[in-house]
């Protein structure tokens, strides 16, 4: 199969549809003649912890390509030890976000280059490289983009909102600062617009889509067309197979449905993934202009999420 | 006893002076009416690894102090884990500079405070009170000033030099980058010509002690004098206890023996203490002008820290 992929992805969804992606393509999705997968991944949960720059999201889906996730968790690598933390602990830091001894290293080199005047997108490269990763990732930006939680309680920083306080505050309005003044990162716009199949991953459409379709070009690009555009629903029968999405987008006044997800996308895809316990969506989805993908999209194990890639690699032949 | 000490260390054999003396004053050298034990600290040591500041001689006597040093190494701290260290070399960092994953917490907040724009000082205080430290610990400067060693093979960073080459190569020449427009740390001064006792610690003449002397104010605040003051030969049997202070006596033209230390700190201090091997050589240091104190100098184990640390206090009341 010659396709290039490319995935704009989040934290936990889209690492799990580019591993199968990973899996599906020839060379784990090494970029070349016969195409590749390249994911361009959200940076608005960023953040800065301990004076080391943490990016959870190109994490999540660069350990989970590179075999290295803790599955059970969802985030951060298998068998961890938190020897820094603890003792970080006792000099007196805030704990409540969780860093791995091995986790930290990445934030330790990323730091380090960062600080050295590297943009991100060339630490990520190098970082992923070391890592075994064959896969293309791309940060949609090498600027600081920082998502911000309006709560009942005022606005919080992203992680505050999502780890700290365990995303069970009402979300009433979303700000990526820095969003207006930055650039996509290299290779981002050619990635949208130059492959064969653009797939939205099922992650949080307002947390972690809307912070990369944010970054001035991104969305055009995507509108612009040119790949068969597809996205997969992160809402399975009303509810969100992980993470905030369904309070989100009730609190912002969305249906918690994959029709509600779909309202989002109009315009930017042409095909939604929907799962089969939500075939019932299929014909008003469809009433909005799209193709209806009706399949199984709970990416159970690895076998799962190759599945999934290999029903959506399908899309882009047709 | 009512006694204000200072003493000016490098690393391990000032770590061990300054826990001698801990144990010697009340309330573990605590500052108060009582008077208390002030550590000034050499910095030139200092480095950045992998981004992250580190100041090893400053780590060494706080991690003594706070009953935590790795006493078998001499540095580091105890039931140490390298779990971070480990995955660095994963992402290919150079890893010779070995990282323990507890004393890595300390450099990852001590760099985070700095870039947040905190002196030295204020950090080492934080860090200190942190770990349970009772004495003051001042790094001699809140400037940067970083030692280097001029071998045969060219000039190398301290910590090149130290580490990686093991302080294998002779010692052509050493400089102090900075330390001409290094300004003393707050209480510096204060502490060197305010107390009952200055102690230069057995640590390395020209590689530990030049550095603090060589902080412009430093060593003229030494030679006005004050409180009585003493240096303890690093050089024993003309052997050195620790480390290459030896060898760069030898390699720099001086005499490696308790006499040729004594040469050094002519007119900056008023006692030498020297070893009860080295008693051939109370007289020629005692025709140098200065008063010799005998005695057992080689620090087995805390008891013998605290038995040489009283020793000392009691010049101050002589």
């Amino acid at each position: 199969m010659s396709t290039s992929v490319t995935l704009l992805a989040g934290g936990v969804g889209g690492a799990r549809l580019a591993h199968g992606f990973a899996r599906a393509l020839p060379d784990g999705g090494a970029p070349g003649a016969h195409g590749g997968l390249t994911c361009v991944v959200n940076v608005g949960d960023d953040t800065e912890r301990h004076g080391l720059h943490v990016s959870p999201d190109l994490d999540t889906v660069m350990y989970t390509l590179a075999g290295l996730n803790d599955e059970e968790r969802g985030w951060g690598l298998t068998d961890e030890s938190y020897a820094v933390l603890d003792q970080l602990g006792r000099l007196g830091e805030d704990t409540w976000f969780t860093l791995g001894d091995k986790d930290l290293a990445t934030h330790v080199v990323r730091t380090a280059r960062l600080r050295a005047g590297e943009p991100l997108s060339a630490v990520t490269a190098a970082l992923t490289r070391s890592l075994g990763v064959d896969a293309r990732l791309l940060p949609v930006t090498d600027d600081a983009v920082r998502t911000r939680i309006t709560t009942p309680d005022g606005e919080l920083e992203f992680q505050e909102y999502f780890v700290r306080r365990q995303h069970a505050d009402a979300v009433l309005d979303l700000d990526f600062a820095g969003i207006d003044a930055a650039r996509p990162g290299p290779g981002v716009l050619d990635a949208i617009t130059g492959g064969d199949l653009l797939v939205v991953a099922p992650s949080n459409p307002f947390l972690s889509v809307e912070p990369v379709l944010g970054v001035p070009g991104v969305r055009e690009a995507l509108r612009a067309g040119g790949p068969r555009r597809v996205a997969v629903s992160p809402i399975v029968g009303g509810r969100a197979l992980k993470g905030p999405a369904a309070q989100v987008l009730e609190s912002l006044g969305h249906d918690v449905s994959a029709l509600g997800v779909a309202r989002l996308y109009t315009g930017l895809v042409d095909v939604m993934a929907i799962d089969a316990a939500d075939e019932a969506l299929a014909a008003p989805i469809a009433d909005l202009g799209f193709e209806v993908l009706v399949t199984d999209t709970v990416m159970g194990g690895p076998e799962g999420r190759e599945r999934l890639a290999r029903e959506l690699l399908e899309l882009a032949g047709s």
